[in-house]
């Protein structure tokens, strides 16, 4: 079948073959499909959709497309965890001190920041010396050996997926559910790991706006994961509001270090504990109380602060030397009242206009820029109080904007 | 708002705006769209549909994306046809004669060979000397002078159309009612005739598949009318079997010529007739009745003949040079019985394979060749009875495949 009747097929809204989906996307890989038909094929998906099988068939092409990761030779039970994406998710580093202190293996191989969203590899980077770059026998000799490791991909995982992942970005292509759900597994699956807990992120500031796509997304993840007899678990959480109280590499960083000393206490240490005994119980097959109290005493005895500077140790970091701009600008109230709500999506546009984030792929990331909410959703305000602070980068004017239209109050 | 945003508010289902549809299509003009973004817009356009007023739009932008010709030093009234594509269909030339035998102008151009089915242009080309490429000025001349010139397009019509076309036809986004209708009639608009009339092909020969699209593409190409004060008209006809005896530009040639000389009666004959009959009715505001005696008096009496061969020669055309293969494969029945189909899109794709039509741009065509249908559906045949005739070009093997099968019996 030729790629134009494989488009028709699918913009009739039919099923397409193993076969046929091979034939577009592994041509495509191959550079004999141009651009132009698999953007078009791509919005066919998008609006018609995708059957399970077909799904599996696309997840499968992707995974072999590239490398997948031998874990074989790291002794423990090996939990890995996603995040969709969010602004001011700093979870993965909390979660993966916890739950390595507590003798889950957390193989963990992270992404960039991604528009308004960020990544772990930048955070990480922003603690001088730390090396996310361990080769694979480096990585594994980690995970043997902390129970831990945070770096960016070493193998070639789900190239393919890669590739259209960057053309969905460019061709209005990116929301769908199917496609989505099999760009996120394929690099899972690829990655190696026994189970998988993904955090599926919800509201104004994630890719799923709604629940229901939430759920649709989670189920499609499930099945995926019973084809290679991984299991998948799912958290459905909200991504309405920035996560916790920093937005920006620096400030992330040391956010985490509070947490993992217990010097904080709201939402994002309550998600970030009900994730640790989500992979807790996936390990070791624990009932949630007790993997809750294990969580909990985790914490509170610092066990999970040690494996974040163990991990933090082993890849060279120096968190003495952690930056900071000193270049900040107040925002204050001028209104008073109970704040309803913190807008995750204009403060994510706002941390990537200070430098926290790209605009385009050649941007460098300046790690001591972002910002500090100082109030939370529920907190009573007056005028003239500090909302959240401003780090600017050296020499850059202050933001004219008026900040505290990101605020809602009662 | 940016190409991805205009994407994605049409991948939603919802309406563009006059200008995010010019800039989505003039930028793509100007070369600022990339081909995978607007064919991923194209199908989601296909797939989700165009409003009326959306429609409208596009159309107005195809047109002011080239010339418009200036018909208003032609005196006379004039009617422009055009047929969405089918096999064995030569009624332009057929009824063009007509209706200028009968004081219509008719200034037609017209396109060549596309797919499975003919074109307009590369039968006249197979009348050796015939000039299709005429200036303005001479196509002007003629119409003023004889009432009716047949070329191919001479000013830069719809341009962007064209392009558009062109990625529609390698995307699997040419099925889309409302990109048929607003490509048909920017052409037929810029071409600046006062009234128009659409053949609406239907059936396995045709790209419109059943009744219900024929419908919806007329009442669209009528409203896009409306807005330009032109009068359009539209008929349905049926493309399920090849249009008359002969497939192939010289053989058609030939079978107009027999038309004319009333040495032929069958279906061509008397769709030809209503067809010149409309454009009698859309120029004079005549009755059908008596538009239907016009026609009948033009053709009997030959005028409609001396108006086709003062056409060929006014054109530079030589009758007496036509060339037909003489390298001929019969064809005959393995079975008796009624036949009930003739199938018109594998004769259409034969006559490509034969070499009457192009496989790609580059092909140059052989005049000579098609086929030469001797049986016509509601006839009984018997074994051994020739079915059709194949002129094939010089030195070339004979047709191994089973023709027969293109034909279906009671």
């Amino acid at each position: 079948m030729s790629m134009v009747d494989i488009i028709n097929k699918k913009r009739l809204g039919n099923v397409l073959t193993k076969d046929e989906l091979r034939e577009a996307f592994l041509g495509y890989d191959r550079g004999e499909i141009p651009d132009y038909q698999m953007s078009s094929l791509l919005m066919a998906i998008c609006i018609q959709g995708m059957t399970d099988e077909e799904i599996y068939h696309l997840t499968d092409i992707f995974i072999h497309s590239g490398d997948v990761l031998d874990l074989s030779h790291v002794s423990g039970i090996s939990v890995d965890k996603h995040s969709t994406g969010g602004v001011g998710d700093k979870t993965t580093l909390i979660i993966a001190s916890i739950a390595a202190s507590l003798g889950v293996i957390v193989p963990k191989m992270s992404g960039r920041g991604l528009g308004h969203t960020g990544g772990t590899i930048d955070k990480l980077e922003s603690i001088p010396g730390f090396c996310v770059d361990l080769t694979e026998e480096e990585f594994i000799h980690q995970l043997n050996s902390i129970g831990a490791a945070v770096i960016s991909q070493t193998k070639n995982l789900a190239p393919l997926d890669k590739k259209i992942y960057a053309l969905r970005d460019v061709t209005g292509t990116v929301e769908s559910i199917p496609l989505i759900a099999t760009s996120i597994m394929s690099k899972k699956i690829a990655s190696g790991a026994d189970n998988i807990l993904i955090d599926i992120k919800v509201g104004s500031g994630a890719l799923l706006k709604n629940q229901e796509d939430a759920l649709e997304i989670s189920r499609i993840m499930k099945m995926i994961g019973k084809y290679y007899q991984k299991d998948v678990e799912t958290m459905i959480t909200d991504m309405s509001v920035p996560l916790g109280t920093s937005i920006g590499n620096s400030l992330e960083i040391l956010e985490v270090i509070k947490i993992l000393r217990n010097e904080e206490n709201n939402y994002l240490v309550t998600l970030s504990k009900e994730l640790a005994s989500k992979m807790v119980q996936l390990a070791f097959k624990k009932e949630k109380i007790v993997a809750d109290q294990m969580v909990e005493d985790s914490l509170k005895s610092g066990k999970a602060y040690q494996k974040f500077l163990e991990i933090i140790a082993a890849q060279g970091g120096d968190l003495s030397k952690i930056y900071v701009s000193p270049y900040t600008q107040e925002v204050s109230s001028t209104k008073s009242g109970c704040i309803t709500g913190i807008d995750a999506y204009r403060f994510g546009k706002l941390s990537v206009e200070l430098g926290a984030g790209r605009k385009t792929k050649e941007d460098t990331i300046d790690p001591g820029v972002g910002i500090v909410l100082h109030k939370q959703v529920g907190d009573y305000v007056q005028v003239g109080d500090t909302l959240c602070t401003l780090y600017l980068k050296e020499n850059s004017n202050p933001i004219s904007e008026d900040i505290t239209s990101y605020f809602t109050f009662s």
